[in-house]
């Protein structure tokens, strides 16, 4: 069995996360390359983890014919350019949540994708692949809770990510609180209640920080969400939560429910002291999600040896895209908003 | 000190647990008379609790001026009237919760009440006084979790009443999902983030059962809610719990948040076995909330005797019939609705 | 029905927690008489409670033949010899554990309680009537674990009361750690095992405070029992718990097992904060067993209403103060100790 | 930098796991050969990870000079003479848990380990290496919970594997419950607690199956222990755990105190339904530990990259297997046993 040649572009600190499971912990996988517009970090990465190609351009790793895959962990507003440019040179792609940050680019992708049928490609939603998202699919699947009717999600950033993330923010597009953070959680309320969203009506605003005002985004906000099926949906996003990374899902079937993370526990260690009994709680999404990360490219791996295709579909992305921006528009406008197809339409 | 005398009308389960209370268990506190159109129900609480007075009409036990306290637990449908009776008649009256099936009558009540500001009127919002929620108001008021931006609320009632209610709401106007069964969230809403509640809409369905389409109600539903201040609520009811009755609520601020009743804990012991680590849950509000409904007695009696007035006030009554009035309203019409008075109009 | 009527002697702490629970919150019965050595405490106690009767020495009690009942709350040194007299005089009696500091006179006052067979007799074991332990006790019956191999059992005081404790200790007999802290799991364990034990081992010191070296006790001891059927016991006591007052319990069968109060709650509250999920705990007896104090005096009267005898029996009573002598002994010597009835002998 | 070639001795379950990590999920690390007295496991082997030796002999194996280490999984009666051939014929070893079924191979095996300081050698205490176990010792050290003055471990194996172990331990010699299964634990005693054992006691039973009697060994056991310093030890350790495989450690100090694993959760996901809440657990320790097997190895190969020690020594294999003995001792004569080194004498 051949190894999967794969090169990386982006090395910030999730992409420096994945060039090291590239390099060291998938199974017939090789890091080959690694792709970076800042040269210290491709020497870098080139040294830490032995790949013999660093590139500066994306377009020069292209041309590189070794290779069998690209794998995209660059800034957002670069994914939906790389995954076509990369899929019309011929390689398999994995390409980091979100498809993109307009739902124009993203169904552009979406074609490209389907024009390319005999190349894998994968989008990064990685809790599908963590091991409590993926028992509690199965167990839904297997009739534990009846019929889903109900899901709640919350994705809450940490407190102490709050000044670097508005720091960031302000000179750039994130895509804004529900498309950047919430995007997770879309896609997980389609996996799970099997339905696509109807209407929308989404709040928030800048409760510790009167900066988000100014970028026009929220610090937190919820969205309630009618689907097809006239199940419920309702998301908490946020970047101010006190306690760490706050990653909780439950969904409510006819006959029972489940809730995956109500405490987002660090490890299995509780401690008693003067204050209370106390469980400490993971600092971000690195740490709750280390295993679903080195899964995900498992599969990816996997996909392309076994020439089949991954469960995560680029319509999964589109969807979800699609979703997030209704929150967005409902967000900014105050309004209840329809999601389907027809008659949501941005400028 | 003498002892409060109370006469109590309305001898069901909730009232049987009052009554009890209310002869053995509220110092200071005297059972003197019950009222019941059940004769059998009268003669039975006599004997059991030693009551000297039994009647079959309201009007009677209101004409025996030994009495102190009028307590009324009769159905929904009658409080307003035996509230304004009582109070036209002399008496310092606690009535169940809700306030009233009808907006207006709440507010008419409203106005006896304040026409009579000498005598203590209190409803059976009891919730304030069950010690967790009661601790978690204190937590709240010592900047424990900063401004409170974000509530949830769920009250699911068990799957196993689900039968009985159906029943009971082919023939009876029960008020609807979030009049009778979101009512203490509301309230509690109202209590901890002390802002009135602007817009709600509300979703839900008869996913079990398709006989709340026939009237017109949810089985499930849930409210989102933006307050006056932007603070957010989300109120999910229901009446299809499967592991039993479900009161949790969490409070999210600007610096922590805390939650009541995440797990519904039937006690303190955890069973492990071949199923895994069970916990097993309460069935009903007589057992989740059984110190709560002694408490809040006790608060009234103790009203009575040092002529003080209880922090739940006849407003909290009307505000959260006027919320529970708009969620239905936003339910029956799948629109926004607006809460605030000159607004919300019912026919 | 009658009303019982009570005397209690001792109003300390706990004596004015059951004087109050008599007083107001016990169906059918009458504090009729409060006695104390201090006169202040009988002054306060007839006012605040509306007590007709009020002595300072107890034979003058045992006097009043309007009392059914004598309600023994004073120092453990006195249980004994108040027991005694109270049976012989006539009365119903309840006494707080333990039933006496000396075996030899645990022994003498079976001896009396059998001589009365037609009088109430009953010990302060409440665990056994915290709604936690009788539900344990419940499983356990019907087979949920199978047959009960190994029971744990930690009775921690908080650290909070160290302090007070060594200055008790220090002018007091107290019994020593294993006969006044683990008397009650001691109790719990041939409960829920239903056999004798056989051969303890216990050991302990004075780990964060010498002085107990001084008063020969240990500040934290643990002490393995093997019982008559090979069961197995492993008991924790101690009065440096930091996080509160933690009474946790476990019993392990041949098929599952169970564990009460593993976390020692002091409410239904989680709060999250930078500090992670944190729990509060109980800080002290009144506060965890508030329920079981009430439930086991219910009992005791109705146990005089209706002619019963409570479950709690003198010879639970004897047997514990037995074991709790021989894991004393053990810890004193250094040995093991068998605990069988012959073999111990006390000078 | 060079990669670390190594050969694996031992392709049962726990072998396998290893080889596989070996193979693919170890940075710096090449699985070079394979060794198992089943050719088929050999072939199966080589050809799943592409290993380019394989072996029926140890002997053969040793003779490969482009080996760097040697890691023993094979079946625990084999590990003190293939540790001391390996290190007599210059490789690195690791060896999984026990150093040996006899404390006098033990002590040999540390003779020959102390003769050849410059080969790493490895014992598989792995649960050091377990986040929770390892962030536990972080916490300890900073003085979270004070003095340490009482452990309590327990390690169940599930009951779904009793049968399998019965037909292992008729015809084979597991070192009995104690050095088999507490094994762990006894090292996890003396890491925290910082201080050498002195005395024990030790109890148990063929509770639910007779046939430990015929084996002479317990199928439930607890052994209490009294350290050097005065500290405590409680260690329970079984082979029919209803829930699954139950591994909780819990450590007292003067100051506050800590659990770890105290519900062995499967993952994160909850359950509700008409059962109650439910958390799954983990069915074995290749779930449990998954982490800690491969985090092991890494620091295993890093020692021998970066020419350092691992924090296990072989001492600590001695003195586990020290009290280990200790506790059999006690177990099968019913006596308190001294475990201080002149004193445990064995045939």
């Amino acid at each position: 069995m051949e190894k999967v040649k794969v090169g990386i572009v982006g090395l910030g600190r999730l992409g420096r996360q994945h060039a090291e499971n590239l390099a060291y912990r998938i199974p017939n996988c090789e890091l080959a390359a690694v792709c970076s517009v800042i040269e210290a970090e491709v020497k870098e990465a080139q040294e830490k983890w032995n790949v013999p190609y660093g590139y500066l351009k994306y377009e020069d790793m292209l041309d590189n014919k070794e290779l069998d895959a690209i794998f995209i962990a660059s800034p957002s507003g670069f994914h939906c350019q790389q995954i076509k440019q990369a899929l019309e040179a011929g390689f398999h792609v994995f390409s980091e949540k979100p498809l993109g940050l307009y739902l124009e680019e993203a169904e552009e992708v979406q074609e490209v994708v389907e024009a390319h049928p005999n190349q894998v490609f994968m989008l990064g939603f990685m809790r599908r692949y963590d091991r409590s998202y993926a028992a509690a699919k199965e167990k839904i699947e297997q009739g534990h809770i009846g019929e889903p009717i109900f899901i709640r999600c919350y994705g809450l950033d940490p407190a102490a990510q709050l000044d670097s993330f508005l720091q960031f923010a302000k000179s750039n597009y994130s895509g804004g609180l529900f498309l950047d953070m919430a995007i997770h959680d879309l896609d997980l309320a389609r996996w799970y209640l099997k339905t696509e969203p109807k209407e929308v009506w989404a709040i928030g605003g800048g409760y510790a920080r009167s900066e988000f005002d100014e970028i026009q985004d929220a610090e937190t906000g919820a969205a309630m969400v009618r689907f097809e099926n006239n199940a419920m949906g309702v998301f908490l996003a946020g970047r101010n939560c006190a306690h760490g990374y706050h990653i909780e899902t439950e969904i409510i079937g006819t006959k029972g429910s489940l809730r995956i993370g109500t405490v987002p526990e660090r490890n299995q260690i509780v401690i008693m002291s003067e204050t209370g009994v106390v469980q400490e709680c993971v600092a971000g999404f690195l740490e709750r999600f280390e295993q679903a990360y080195l899964s995900e490219v498992e599969e990816f791996v996997n996909c392309i040896l076994e020439n089949r295709r991954p469960s995560v579909t680029v319509e999964d992305g589109v969807e979800s895209t699609r979703l997030g921006y209704a929150c967005k528009k409902s967000f900014e406008t105050k309004q209840l908003v329809d999601v389907t197809k027809d008659k949501v339409t941005f400028q």
